[in-house]
């Protein structure tokens, strides 16, 4: 069973540290710690094997991802040089497989980035034909029993009118009718539902978040989901609300500071794009506490970390008898090596769920995501719950 | 309906702060943050009001407990000194109704610091029969519907030879026959249930966990819980393993470092009564983990903190490709406001427990203890599910 | 000899602890901790004594300096309620003596405090001319030896044009012709020095900084320092810097996040107040590093936190061997605890330079602050030795 | 000019990286950060080129120092696995110059690692006469022009009765006797000086600091130092300290928690060898401070940070009008990157020193040691300028 992943962004950090992750997990040369489906029950579910997982994608740059990678191994150390020699053929292999996707609308910082790449100034109905064709001649030419659509590109700046493509029908017309106003983001989703290929949003863009796409995906039978991967101070943030919610502990104000400094950073220096993200970030204290507190989260480049993330989080609460109580976090993490793992497990996940005949949103995939399309809760540990339910009712009794 | 309350250690931190907070509560004039009962779905439950709460208890200090509370206020700002002022005569009503305690076996500094006072030179048999005359004398004058002892006194060195006493028979015999290494926890403890009356161990020291005080509540049916109420860095600890574990990052190694200031950091600072308090915190990262790691758990006295606990804990994990990562938090709280609420949440909880015919030791209270006697994970959020549910069992469906 | 002190911002948070904190140094019902004069060899210095001090000031407020003394006593538990209580009626007095000054030039936010009170509709010549008069009224009235006057106000925003104020000459014929971008602080530093009072500025405002301001200063032999105390993260910064300088480690960025919760908070959320700050806050590390680095400073508003002020810095360096470390801290401190006893140092100090014939900017005051007006070094041991070298001048040999 | 330099404890961690480091900066590949003499004025001064190093050493393990630089960049990624490559036939060239060393009294833990290798079963003077042999067997065959001799050896547990070898006199006799008390870094240390070696104590361990060591280079000329380099929290702490003193700010209590990876961690696991280490981390806040104040050093090993070192402090002070305030830092740091440029640092500064004529102890070097064996203060930044005015005396004005 070949399972394609078609990557936009593919040349970025995280696709780039993805793809040599799946072959250096494929060729044993790596443990797969990290990644949610090789740890029971999920690993006991009939997913799609690493090795039999087929890369391409859509990029706007013309830099190799071998040397994405090695730009990121060199500035964060992941993925280790060596690592990157042992799998460097088949990273090549994948390499001559991107095909120049679009930036329209994705903001400034994106657009220089492209230096003059990206497809611009074809019309919106070119342009969404256009990816089509990239995804079916992916297909036929691999061989491929399915595909599986994801977004790792930079974060776009939000799309403001979103209600005018609430249904399909006004989505499609305004394709037809060359709407400018439309992100890349939601281009890439529309031709992959619309084709009936499985769609994960990994960013705060707006994909198949999009009323019309849903509309799409449930008329065509597609699960999808998004959006904004859960990788660092949010996951954490998700795990430690519901133990202030828990005991009625009242927090009074949740301050959070990342710095950052790949890409991903650069981008976000744009303030633009960084209201899509720090919107994001910021909506699950309310539902998890239970009232509106106090909140911020900052986001700023620090070249030198590399594609190092550092966040610091002041959470300052109110207990019994009015005492005034602190917890503070610091979380360093490698950006790239937290979220590879989770573009191959939400691949083989929303994989399985294709081929299980789910469609549409996809709860339980809820832990994966910062602003989950569809959800009961945003506490981790639920969440993971959730996912171990979904398992147990594909696995026999034991 | 009123529900005695017992306190073991009635003149301490806890106790104190609980008393005070319990009588501002019933008069208006605190809020009820941090306590667990007083949110949905707890708060739906037929439980005893505050204000039908009657405290009295055992201590082996003079002092007494306004004295404790201003000691505290003073050095850490909790209760605050206007709530003192405002509860002083019913407080000094509890504090007429304090008896001298037994600090046997309870370690050297503890000695100390009963300055004479405690019972120490009668035999186990009439120790035991004194402890019993106490509760029942409380019940009478009372006329109290139903009595809740609860252990908060200062951490007893870990009784070696638990063995001998698996069974009501063998601890039976050894009260009879003067057996010297039984610790104060244990016979207050066993006078509870022997006498009908739920029991809570608030600490680490032995108490109700011993085969034979357990066998004898079986038989008595009567609730009982502990050990060790979750209140800081372990609380926290319980809410951040879950993602290590739900991600399948590798935690390498957990260290923490405790420094508090008040009575319990001096006993704790006593390498034989550290030592069950070190063992307690120290359980859940395997069971959580589904693995060994390095762990240590530090805990020093650093008087000028007073009643404030600091914590610093570093966890260093490795992910996907070899990725190693880390996470550092502090947490700066109040021993005693953290402690407080809990004291009332578990008395009026186990209260519900065996008005409700619920006897032997009570899963749905685990997210109240470092160490539950009977749990199913140490997961803090499953174990406030597992806590939700069990309020579910009571209430009228909506 | 009695020594007059005039508060720019008299009923603000800094300058109401000021005045609570001497008059209880006064009654001997607090320490001198925090005095950086209380320490040798300063103390052996003849510096006028806290006990005759007597202030006033001007502020834009109709809170009484009472109130606000409360108000930060409930925020932030400074002072404490009981020595407010203790020096009341010495306080009230020192508020009928506040006149109502000027915000011209401060920003939106300072003009919504003042609520209409402030002199804005006054000519620049006429508002001089009424600063001064409430100078040598309040000497004339209180037969004081000497006045200081201090600026303890909110942040403006910066002065764009300095250049046009450059001398005595073009800064007076900008007065007399009623200039109206001559910011506040500058016309009470200058009305200040051209009556021969010494003058220091707490804040990052203009005031004597001003070419023009500094030159009458000189003309008319009068000390003045400045710029903006340095009292918290800029200390640690300037504590903490010369240990890389020192070691050839080479700092790759230095990032620092400031939250606050009170009036100052609330002013710098202002982005255009927060330029003049930021820019204080962060020319320090270049000189002690002797190179540019990657710096950026936030200040964010948090009103939770009261008068609590918590900083975290995070510095990542690299070593020998192109080894990457890093060092993090954090600072929660009182801003108003910080910087009242630097207030009553500057007072006795500036008076001792006064009474002694130092005149112009006063480098030996160069640890006080954080961009010093005259300086041979931010490293604040080597800014202390200065001042200690000061007072050994004028201190017999031992 | 061929300066020889001879490491105790040359297979180490410190040891490996300090040649690996020099061989790299002598032959380019590398830079100098991290080195205070490659900094001006230091580097102005004339001290022997790091090129014109020649390294030998005792050791009592078998494992190559190529082998243990290699551990160490598995385990730290210090030094760059390519910077070893590039080098290593250098450093091969000095590993076949250590000679096997004693290990008597420096604890179980040492002795494991010795293997046997270690010569335990000399008597004392032969084991002296035998280190002898070795220092000048190395400087006959490399025709050097001076030999420094530098201990970078584990920890050993303090010596208990120093007074007994007060004097030259006390010591040779001792020697002479085979008195068995005397531990290794005295015989190293003595057998330096006594033959006229400048020697440099980079650890807790005795050395050159016992009365009769101190005697003989007084005597003989000799330039000499120690203890214990200052690398990583006691370094921040000599920095620090100094603007809680020079702010009148009252230190609380200061809590330093240390866990490190390395050898050097495994070592201080033992009680009797950390006693040592924890000793001499804690003089200097009295120093500075100039009171007793409540202060803690932990020490634990955590073998998963390999190389890494990190430290939590706790800073708990006390300012103006009673006010609590707090201070944390957490340092992470290399422990052979910090240490070994300060290898290369001290060995061309006393070789300047004995070139000079400077002897006996060497106060402008106090920096570098947490206990300088001659200083006027601990605080950083005045040691510095110690080290600054020693260069300026033997510089042209400028």
């Amino acid at each position: 069973m070949k399972t394609g992943v078609w990557l936009i962004g593919a040349r970025g950090n995280v696709a780039a540290v993805s793809i040599v992750g799946a072959k250096a997990v494929a060729s044993g040369i790596t443990e797969t710690t990290g990644m949610v489906t090789a740890r029971e029950p999920l690993s006991d579910l009939a997913l799609p094997e690493v090795d039999d997982l087929v890369f391409a994608g859509h990029d706007i740059r013309s830099q190799s991802i071998v040397e994405t990678a090695e730009a990121a191994s060199a500035s964060g150390g992941v993925p280790p040089q060596s690592t990157i020699e042992a799998v460097r053929s088949d990273v090549e292999a994948v390499d001559s497989r991107i095909k120049t996707g679009t930036a329209i609308n994705c903001g400034q910082v994106v657009g220089d980035i492209a230096e003059g790449n990206a497809a611009v100034n074809q019309t919106v109905p070119d342009l969404v034909s256009a990816i089509r064709d990239d995804y079916e001649s992916f297909v036929a030419e691999h061989d491929l029993d399915r595909l599986v659509v994801l977004n790792v590109a930079s974060t776009e700046p939000p799309l403001e009118n979103t209600d005018a493509y609430a249904t399909a029908d006004e989505l499609e017309a305004a394709i037809e009718n060359d709407d400018r106003a439309l992100p890349a983001s939601v281009l890439y989703a529309y031709a992959a539902v619309s084709e009936g290929h499985p769609y994960i949003n990994f960013t705060p863009s707006t994909g198949s978040d999009l009323g019309g796409v849903r509309e799409v995906a449930r008329r065509n039978d597609v699960p999808h989901m998004g959006q904004d991967a859960k990788t660092g101070e949010t996951l954490v943030k998700s795990a430690l609300a519901p133990m202030f919610a828990g005991r009625n502990l009242r927090v009074l104000s949740w301050e959070g500071h990342n710095i950052l400094g790949n890409t991903d950073g650069l981008v976000l220096d744009d303030e633009a794009n960084k209201a899509g993200k720090v919107k994001s970030k910021d909506g699950l204290l309310e539902e998890i506490l239970g009232y509106e507190t106090q909140s911020r989260v900052r986001i700023d480049y620090t070249p030198s970390l590399g594609d190092r993330k550092t966040a610091w989080d002041h959470i300052h609460f109110k207990g019994f008898l009015g005492t005034e109580m602190k917890l503070q976090f610091t979380w360093e993490g490698s950006d790239s090596a937290l979220a590879a793992p989770l573009v191959l497990d939400l691949v083989r996940l929303v994989a399985h769920a294709d081929a299980n005949g789910e469609s549409g949103v996809q709860p339980q995939l809820a832990s994966f995501f910062k602003s989950p399309m569809a959800y009961e809760t945003h506490d981790l540990s639920q969440q993971f719950e959730q996912l171990r339910e979904y398992a147990h009712t594909y696995l026999p009794e034991t």
